[in-house]
């Protein structure tokens, strides 16, 4: 059975910190800490503008600081009750949130 | 040129099974058996909820058992006709759809 | 604060060229010299319908030529703006735009 949800997905860097702790640990233990079901992150390969200084394509090619994706996916009232927080916990990076159907099973 | 389609989107375990086999490994051979034009399979770096069983995130960082997301994008009429079973498939785990504009390119 | 957002994602074979170069990393550098403010390049594990020969599973198991995925936010115009021209660059492979709310921070 599929009910309405909603995706949030943060993109930032590797090397992003949330007080003393890569901001990915901190919004994944976040995530969990809230009761939030699943989140899943991804490190990407290349990219750019997930930090202040925008580097060019061939120093991210052999940098350390890769681009990392965080996805959550909830009822729509749980994801914008969120979203905020997160947004401002993101120095540097982009959040966004989708319209999805989904099916979660346990 | 673009047309309207939607985007199925499973998130699981790598250690799913489905029979005897990875799930995801299962879940790419139906997708092309049945004539959906392109899949695409990532693993992701850590997570929880892909599982029965929720993982620390500490635990999560040294498991081998990664989470892995598998996009699947055709028409709606195509990707509704498959969900049902798909969600029924997968045991533990989230399947997502999410409208699209498509334009593919063979 | 969200505002109303486009995501463009590009499905690619890792091996496809636009001319000389690999396209991701034309992609990206294109991306980047009109401006857009961020993208994000995600190698997968495996999957098919990326090229014009379609690999078997097994074949792309061993394979060196992985999916790519390339994600690019930006406001509705922008990205209508270049997604023509993307889709045209693209000789194999599938570009999908999606709505999105987005936040993004510098």
């Amino acid at each position: 059975m599929f009910s309405d949800g909603m995706l949030l997905r943060v993109y930032i860097a590797e090397s992003a910190k949330i007080g003393k702790k890569p901001a990915y640990k901190y919004l994944v233990e976040m995530f969990k800490a809230r009761g939030f079901p699943g989140c899943t992150v991804f490190r990407g390969m290349i990219g750019y503008g997930h930090e202040k200084t925008i580097h060019t394509v061939d120093v991210l090619n052999f940098s350390m600081d890769l681009p990392i994706v965080i996805d959550v996916v909830d009822t729509k009232d749980r994801i914008l009750s969120i979203v905020d927080e997160v947004e401002q916990l993101v120095e540097h990076g982009l959040v966004i949130t989708q319209d999805v159907k989904m099916g979660r099973k346990r």
